[in-house]
């Protein structure tokens, strides 16, 4: 017998496994199963009838480099796409700037590969992206949490944190951050805050890293396009690097991302890339180019807007039907995410187990949080079941919920 | 200004700039370059029509989860398939086992962060595979090369090198092996010397990495599918990480491959993919899947098979017919490359930028070497260029050639 254990690394020993990614090889062995766990897009979204015609262009056969390996950095023209779209989010960027990469979920790890060693610290939001959590983790980074007001990141817990790590001899390098409707949380960070974020980075000598894949799918009740301006736009110094995706957009199966960085660290990113796969899919990025320059994700952006609402309207007037103020959650200002507090006595945890029998999932809260709490949150993410899925999920919630708050006042309807 | 360095990690630091891409992006700025460097398939193999009609029905709209997020390890039709296109190799796997890989460059990179620390060995043949010492040098692995000969690895070398690095302390992990139609070289290593390689492995405990994209791809004048038989065939301890892709066989822009390993090691590959790129583009997987289930990827083989044998008779004969002896290389048994050994007094890298004057490059040697030899060699990829760009290509080899052989006897047409 071959003991494998001793083969393995250190990252491959402590190999840190998603709570999301958990819960989606459960969907698969559950029938009749509905799932708040992943952030999925709503299928319905994608637009068959424009990426089939240009697929059937693409696959033409005049063009061999449509199914080429492609170039490290991305297609040129798609390159020079995002260069547009960035503009649109008022971030001036060049093509030097720019990386396409394999979904955000690489981009996150380009940025633990090129920029942690083991030990180094990132400061994160308290609760933050579990996929963020992950990627820093696995090259042994240190994630310290800071604590988040409704308008984001409390700035003096930051600071304080900051300058504890630094006293202890820690490299602090950087500020992780989802300014947008944050994962798991829904929140937005306030426009001032963007900009002392930005200021307090420079001062401490700080990078903040600033992951985007919602901030086209603001609710337009509760937040404006204005609002979801990016920290990068105001970077004068070169102190952000941003991250954004067409996964939510466009569609996740394909798999094209893009990160803006200062060139210095976009050139290290892809050498690092270069050893990681080559390249991005380069038929699914001749896609994605064409979807850009036809107009279809930018005809398709209020759409997905108004849908998402709709969505949360319905989980959220579900909920209030079925459980009543049992749950209470901040308002989510755009994205895919719900994020309750749990009745007292309650942990996110014990509710799932109890959910899986009544088959319906989300991710516990605790999976959220680098500093082991969050047991009283869970995440509800409304984006992907249709109406009467996400109607039966709530009520299969509620069933879940129940012998918990038997003892609370519980509003039915 | 921001201190970039201060913020890089060691591996941020110390990565390792691939030869074939660096020359890949050369091919972007000079016009009508003839390219023998990257080892692109001929596009003309693409099988456009099947793939239109895959795709347009893959997109008809009727399965949302066509490009939705997908599992880590693969969809699992795919998973399946590959199940049988390994069986086809004689080697017996359960989807337990596989992961798919965007393209197998990821799967080198897998087994580099799962499995070793820096300063870990890994033994690997003398040259070898550029994109292996990238993935592994980016985790600090220390390269050893071992001697080759004719049949594959020399394996007194082998056993002399191992014992050596152990002496001083180091943990040898790995044997990176490409058995068949080596990049670069086009060797085989015989049926004999991989059973001895499996039994050497056991006996020091050591795992093989074989990686095999261009197994399919035998010439079959001078080699027969069955001296194809992989290493892994015949691996009773799972001792052996197994390595494919359809990038040369289908078509690179889709980057699928997978990975065969130990049902330990591969849960631990799955994990660390989850963190670097959650999936395998989805829409590219159920592709392939369709490609092999309709039997396009089993038609293609002989095609494939054919061209490339007419290909390299087409280099072959060009560059006898004009460089005449100057140039002297192993016989290629199969997959893209010819390996030339250049005069004496003449290196590889000089060649090379005299070559780039005349519009025409190639990889110099040294880049796979890990022990800095190397300089009297260069790969020539004959796979891609259409036969009118292949013969250009060769006399303008011939002109960037001829001062350095003008003492020589250089038979000319």
């Amino acid at each position: 017998m071959v003991d494998y254990n001793a083969f393995l690394s250190t990252t491959g020993r402590e190999l840190h496994e998603s709570a999301i990614r958990k819960m989606g090889t459960l969907g698969v062995r559950i029938p009749d199963l509905v799932s708040f766990a992943a952030g999925f897009p709503d299928p319905v979204t994608f637009p068959w009838e424009d990426l089939r015609e240009i697929s059937g262009e693409l696959l033409s056969g005049r063009d061999g480099t449509v199914l080429q390996y492609g170039p490290t950095r991305g297609y040129k023209p798609l390159l020079d796409a995002i260069v547009d779209v960035m503009a649109a989010r008022h971030v001036r960027t060049t093509t030097e700037e720019l990386l396409v990469t394999t979904g955000s979920q690489q981009g996150l790890d380009l940025v633990g590969r090129v920029l942690l060693d083991p030990g180094d610290v990132v400061l994160v939001e308290l609760p933050t992206y579990t996929g963020a959590i992950s990627a820093f983790k696995n090259v042994q980074a240190r994630l310290v949490g800071v604590r988040q007001d409704a308008d984001g990141v409390n700035l003096d817990d930051l600071d304080a944190v900051c300058q504890r790590e630094r006293t202890a001899g820690r490299a602090v390098k950087l500020l992780y951050l989802v300014p947008n409707f944050q994962n798991p949380t829904g929140l937005l960070i306030s426009l001032q805050k963007r900009r002392q974020l930005l200021e307090w980075a420079n001062r401490r000598d700080v990078l903040i890293v600033e992951d985007d894949p919602y901030g086209v799918l603001y609710f337009d009740d509760v937040a404006s396009e204005a609002e979801t301006r990016a920290i990068k736009a105001d970077d004068q110094h070169g102190r952000v690097v941003y991250l954004s995706t067409f996964s939510k957009t466009l569609a996740p199966g394909y798999r094209v991302a893009w990160m803006a960085a200062p060139a210095t660290l976009s050139a290290r990113f892809e050498l690092a890339k270069q050893s990681m796969d080559l390249s991005s899919g380069i038929f699914d990025q001749r896609v994605v180019h064409q979807a850009i320059r036809r107009g279809v994700l930018e005809r398709l952006a209020p759409r997905l807007r108004d849908l998402y609402r709709g969505k949360r309207d319905a989980m959220e007037q579900s909920l209030r039907a079925e459980v009543g103020d049992a749950l209470t959650w901040p308002d989510p200002k755009g994205g895919f995410f719900l994020w309750p507090e749990l009745p007292d006595g309650l942990d996110g945890d014990q509710l799932l187990e109890r959910a899986i029998e009544e088959r319906v999932i989300f991710v516990a809260g605790s999976a959220f949080y680098v500093d082991g709490s969050g047991q009283r949150r869970i995440r509800l993410s409304f984006s992907h079941p249709a109406p009467d899925r996400l109607q039966e999920g709530v009520r299969r919630l509620t069933s879940a919920l129940k012998p918990a708050v038997a003892n609370r006042s519980m509003q039915t309807r």
